[in-house]
């Protein structure tokens, strides 16, 4: 191996306990693994070399726990953290599982529903900010709806804003330390969900009263589930500084969400995604939310675990060697890269100046112009050299 | 009939002169029409009982026309506006067709096209101030890339705002009372053009110097071939307050830009954007943004522009009913839609007074409110049954 | 309500017991309705006016029943049916539920999952042809891979076809007059299923022994996953003369298995779905493979239900208005349908006749007749406007 | 370079005129390269390295060209052939680029194109048997609708299936050694396009009069644009043995047809294309049928046709180690890979054996081997780290 693992927790690689942890079980599906004590998880991730861990409530304690056998759950699972070195940099609030959401949290038609989300949050806040989490994350799988008339867009928007707004003066009021960050999906569970990419989860951020508080937290499989390309979506949330937080994982295209191991699905994608990180200084967490195949079993899963890891490695390594190849930097400035971030105007240039100068449109060659090769192919084809090893 | 095609002026039904007069060449095909003049156009729309028209530049003078050639086009088009009554709701920028927009305009790497770029649009602009258009609109087709390394996404949005950021201020130099729209769309003819939806365009206009100036205008087929759900963007647009334009079409699925027929693809889901629309309170253009399918000759061309308008008319038809049947409005009840209006706090609640009410969490039966159902398929089999006709 | 419940039984409406006995558990979330028991769907689909049911072995008797278990629960079911007169024509083996096919059933790399799953679909072809099924559909859900080098699939094919080789042999053998009926599924729950298309099973199935016995269950959600015309396809397969059933229902594009109410996702492809079955005297079972949504309770289970019979029936009303309109008939003509039912060649004419034929080559104005217009769009906008009950 | 372009003749690699000479003429933008010579095609090639060269008849001929034309435009090829070495595998017609085919060639409802095609077909076909080519390529890029009610799909088979058998009986009469492919599309240029993938061809072809002489040339980006696994695709084509030619390029998921160079698309599965093709004793060209992107220069289209048998050989080099790679072979045991080649039933036994087995049913453990991890994710991720070069 040429990745050395002893560097992990300088990669702050993180899994969430519902990664490792998932039972496969599945639309069509009974569980093929046994339930997984979050502290075995948790010690296992740390022996892999893992940063951390991160956590919806009901996976550490379940759903309807009353407040001794929270405790007990809690207690353990600070022990198994504090044994391994383990961090929390995240947590999150089950807002899917049970019945209860079946047709949303903040935006259920349903106000007693609503209500009940709100609290479950509150009280997983809580938790989140006692062990030490930055980030919040807010998945709304059921905010959404099958059929166009059993919603109305805009009024559910009003809602969501105000679970949001609510939710973020909470942490304010309790000085809590926490950024949320939304995780956008197009669709299932839901036939059409609410904030359906990264782009609509930006607009949506600007509208709230703390937004400075709120970005996103982008997931590989989620965009390309929309057929989006996942390194235009990120650099556009690094444009917006939304960047809070990054789930990576695998997608064979569209089609139901299949949460492979990071690198599995679109394998040059996932190279330029790992060299965008790299480049803009993304400093949190690389956090792998995947599902273990339902195929495994219990010593695939941390196969698997290692996968992910092993994965961005290998990308990261490649990415820096592309960046350095002096070829590389040859073609990147024949398909004029660096002339993109020479302003349009010039330094001070007026709108009468650029009408006055009249070789930018009357004596402007169109045709010559046009006629000068971008040098593209050349340069995707050294960069899909490089992932392959071959220079 | 039941619809009355007299009341057409009030319907602000538009069409762009690329719509009707496009010679149905495409990938793999020559054209299978003869070019149309811009004024039997303007003629034949007014006689179909069009509300205006809309033009890319180089619609109606074709691409390096001189001065004088440029005046006369102008003038027999404004002739023809004159005679007809129809307007000019709406104009646009052609970026995308000669070879020098090949990797962009406002964000081609190549500097001089961006410049060319801004100048040709500030030309129009000039033009569209002129004829009395009140929406400028840009579609960023050809902003975009192939390939991952090809474009740095961060540069080029700055590239994208500064664009945009000159040309709102050109209009306010000039006292223009244009406003703009940007139309997102996901790929084609680029492999992933910027702005890939309505989401990313809202996001991205929150970040200009006149944004108030800068709105939308989705088109049906662009965010269905994300297989995003039209009607909840346009309600999120409207959400945002930047519905400023729309292009209506049909697309059947997440394939090529088919620019069908409104409501000749996903049917159901433009009766609902129909019945969004109107109730909405929209009051721009509806404006057809489509194309007479490639078998058709001038007579079927003509036939496809008023089925559009028809398709309109029927589809509110059917809305109006829809919202108007007792028993739809009971089942909206049963489903619990008013109660989404309904603020999550009571007026005057604070998130302390909501941590108090044990109602909300601690005595909240979940199971009881997860047994609950929501009446969503029966509300969505009245509104498929109104847009059969058969209530 | 225009159409008459009463015809119900001359419709051969069918439901599979796991449609209306759904639990809704869904891949995020637990199940929100009880079991069903299936005496009590029986009686309730018999009242509704359902002509039969259908059923997977483990729908009707628990996976692991020993044999005097299985006995009660067939003797109450066909109680059931005696009291009701629905008849069950079609049944089906479970072979993805449990995590011993995890891998596949016929195709799974484990020899004796082979072995077993075999020995499980002999044991329902016996109570199959017991209660008078005439078609025996396979589902293959789990016959496929996530990954391409777990699966060798010329190896796999081989043992489908043995598969289906020895299941037709065994009914043979066993005097059963069942007919087999393939369904194919692009993906989900694999990441691809083998047999993705009607194509590839129609493919498949000319390889097969008794091939003659052989024929395909299409879906109408299953085949839109792949983007593909359901209509199309059911337009070869009864080309192929291997219809031998249909699974209706509906969905909202490419993404994960929706399994809506018939007519809930692309309405047009419906309406010319139904016409296609009415006029090309397709006699099988209208069945539907649906699940009510996971938002509805038992109430709302039984009301989905009746709206499929009911969609199914106004789309059936409108084909019919549709052929036997003059406008349409004369929009037909002039699109030059009737044209393509000519043989290219005259009765009797050779090649050495075509090539002597001056008039088809060497004379032919390829010109003239690439203008001729198609009148596409005419008859597509009529076909619409039966659809929404307009003409 | 690890590769030796000097092999290249070894390795079958041919190119269409068309690819290479595509103009870059695009949906929304015009011609940005000149048109080539296809002399200087041929001569370019050779020089790179290819193996041969392709064409529709189109290409080499303009639409319309008299007799004495059309021999000095295959005289001047047949010399730059000569003198380059270069062979001509394949040949095809273009039966959708002029506007007579826009509703279809074989499928057309208009009589007159049908014969019309069939004797374009049977001119081109005497010139590819004169110059040696031994497939003969049908893609029906228009034979198909946008319109559901636009074509009787059944009547349209039969008249695919009469040109099909018209075309094949030619042959016969002339004595042509040609092998028919067809190449299955499932959309673009139409909505929807008949034998839409590769399963509904195979299963076509089984229907017609000579059917030992016609197989598939199937297309990455074709299958892909369906979501359909193209290495699943492939590898069912060989099973039937009709993997008669193939196209080889590059698609970024479900979209326009991209037509990138081979390997810049989903680059896992053109590694395990590669794989099985190498192991599956494929002996035909590999053919790429791709665009130069619209960007690139003449220059650039060099590079790009450079790149994709840059791409073949590498990761043909990688695929040899990955199945060399004792770990791998140890993996595939794990997986159950070879248990998969041994038929379910032993040699010789009956049906009767197997149901007196009770180890298959009565007594099988069906927990323990539904527990039994399948090391799925471990072998992928060894496929993946050959892919990188990593092993």
């Amino acid at each position: 191996m040429s990745t050395n693992p002893s560097k992990s927790s300088v990669d702050k690689f993180t899994f969430g306990l519902w990664t490792v942890g998932w039972q496969a079980r599945d639309p069509f599906g009974d569980a093929t693994r046994p339930a997984l004590d979050p502290v075995e998880i948790v010690t296992r991730l740390a022996e892999l070399g893992a940063y951390g861990v991160t956590f919806h409530d009901d996976d550490l304690i379940p759903f309807g726990s009353d407040d001794k056998a929270r405790a007990q759950h809690i207690d353990r699972f600070k022990k198994a953290l504090a044994a391994t070195g383990m961090k929390v940099p995240m947590a999150t609030t089950n807002l899917f599982t049970h019945p209860v959401f079946k047709d949303g949290a903040f935006t259920s038609n349903d106000r007693g529903v609503r209500r009940f989300a709100l609290r479950k949050v509150m009280r997983n806040l809580d938790l989140a900010a006692e062990l030490g989490a930055s980030t919040y994350v807010f998945w709304g799988g059921r905010e959404g709806a099958e059929y166009d008339g059993a919603k109305d867009v805009r009024t559910a928007l009003d809602r969501f804003r105000e679970g949001m707004n609510t939710l973020t003066s909470y942490c304010k009021e309790r000085g809590y330390a926490l950024r949320f960050a939304i995780e956008p999906k197009p669709n299932e569970p839901r036939g059409d969900i609410l904030l359906p990419t990264i782009g609509h989860a930006l607009a949506f951020i600007d509208t709230l009263e703390h937004k400075e508080m709120v970005g996103l937290n982008p997931e590989v499989g989620h965009e390309q589930m929309a057929g989006l390309n996942f390194v235009h979506g990120i650099a556009q949330a690094l444009w917006h500084k939304k960047l809070f937080h990054i789930d990576l994982n695998g997608q064979r295209g569209i089609k139901y969400d299949q949460d492979l191991v990071f690198g599995h699905g679109d394998l040059l994608n996932a190279f330029f995604l790992v060299d965008l990180l790299e480049t803009a200084g993304y400093d949190g967490p690389r956090h792998f939310d995947y599902k273990p195949s339902r195929t495994e079993d219990l010593a695939g899963v941390w196969v698997s675990a290692a996968a992910n890891m092993r994965m961005y490695r290998l990308l990261r390594e490649r990415a820096a060697k592309f960046r350095q190849d002096p070829e590389v930097q040859a073609a990147m400035r024949d398909a004029r890269l660096p002339e993109l971030a020479q302003g349009t105007l010039g330094k001070g240039e007026t709108i009468a100046d650029l009408l006055r100068d009249k070789s930018a449109y009357e004596t402007f060659d169109a045709n010559a112009a046009g006629a000068r090769g971008c040098g593209f192919v050349r340069l995707n084809q050294l960069a899909v050299e490089h992932v392959l090893g071959a220079r």
